[in-house]
């Protein structure tokens, strides 16, 4: 029987595989398998960002979404699809780990924010050994490209989510707080409604594909239509610098 | 006339040479000048994580402190002090831009996220191209090493400066959002204290040095004195994995 296999998920960053940390490019070369979430019958971002690093011949396991990240989380059928893919890839991650095999989980950005590979990370920890590689967050990319200083001295930084309900997202709002709202997606409309209730809204800059060569960035009231991508980002500046 | 050279801020990440990434590796092989702040007398933490990369015979220039960083930045003297001494490290900068050369700009974690390269940046963009390199930030590194999923779902992560007075930082705490705490320092007791008034100190994760050999972490609840490094941080779990 061979020692189990170790458990590591690898941020590879926003995007823009020059993002990847020499950390991360070591785990890839060394590992038996590499796994990466995505949807069915798309390819995977987090790949895509490594592709040019995988090791000729590496074993990979794809782990396929059932449904898209965009249902909405508080249906029971959604929460029951989500947790039972949750579990099922987890045990295909397990099957490997007890065959001795080292398995690196790709995560876009950093594996424990807001990342897939949490939810294995949780059910495996107990079992098997672990090791979770930082990546650069999407929101980092952003800031950075915008050329934003995000915060600074007594700044509180706040990172919010799009799909918080519009009470909600205006009471974050209104704490005037240097503001990152992820996951924008089809919650567009709402955050800009908010953000301008809160008399944010000039001070907010949209970013989509950060990193990435087709990387889309303008102020949010040049943003006139509401479609954008699940992974869109917008950064509110707080008031230390609008002075 | 040369065509003036390029400002580039560097993110290093939080201090293991190997959480730099490739592009940062890059950027640091092609400058001609590498800057890096430090306290006078200490040695720079962003230098040395990536001492081992710099290229025999670059040009270093180093940007010392006139002040600590934990002295009361509230007092005129030190806000006059600190200005002072970025206004000096800009024109600096700027002369060698001036005369061509490529300035990196080493920022330990992110250099637009609590870091002192924001303040060349905001002095000298305007004049001369610039570029800024995301990095590995502390906080994920402190809830990588932790295995801790930071943030998830509908989860709103807010970041707190130590620095803050105690009322402001039980109104943080008792929002129970999953909450980092930077700039501990002298702060300890007052962050601990305020911990406990909000009934989230059981929850709370104290990291020092993090990703170095000599790293230390435990529950806050295990430190029993209130010495701590500035750069040390304390990470709140949210509810959603208290579950």
């Amino acid at each position: 029987m061979n020692a189990p296999g170790k458990l590591i998920g690898v941020g590879v960053g926003p995007g823009d595989p020059e993002l990847l940390t020499l950390k991360a490019l070591n785990a890839l070369k060394s590992a038996d398998i590499v796994a990466h979430f995505a949807k069915s019958g798309n390819p995977s971002n987090a790949r895509a960002s490594v592709a040019q690093y995988l090791q000729p011949g590496v074993t990979e396991l794809p782990l396929l979404y059932p449904v898209t990240t965009e249902e909405v989380s508080s249906s029971a059928a959604y929460r029951s699809a989500i947790q039972e893919f949750f579990d099922k890839s987890a045990a295909d991650v397990a099957a490997h780990l007890q065959a001795g095999k080292n398995v690196a989980v790709l995560s876009e950005g950093d594996p424990l924010f807001f990342g897939s590979y949490m939810h294995l990370h949780v059910r495996l920890m107990n079992q098997f050994p672990t090791a979770v590689i930082p990546g650069v967050t999407a929101m980092s990319g952003c800031w950075s490209a915008a050329g934003l200083p995000i915060a600074r001295g007594d700044d509180v930084l706040t990172v919010v989510p799009g799909t918080l309900d519009e009470r909600e997202l205006l009471r974050r709002f209104q704490q005037n707080d240097p503001t990152v709202v992820m996951k924008i997606g089809r919650n567009l409309a709402k955050v800009r409604r908010s953000l301008a209730a809160a008399e944010r809204l000039a001070h907010a800059t949209y970013v989509e594909r950060v990193s990435l060569e087709n990387q889309r960035m303008m102020p949010l009231t040049d943003k006139l239509d509401d479609a954008a991508p699940y992974l869109a980002i917008i950064l509110v500046a707080g008031r230390s610098w609008a002075a």
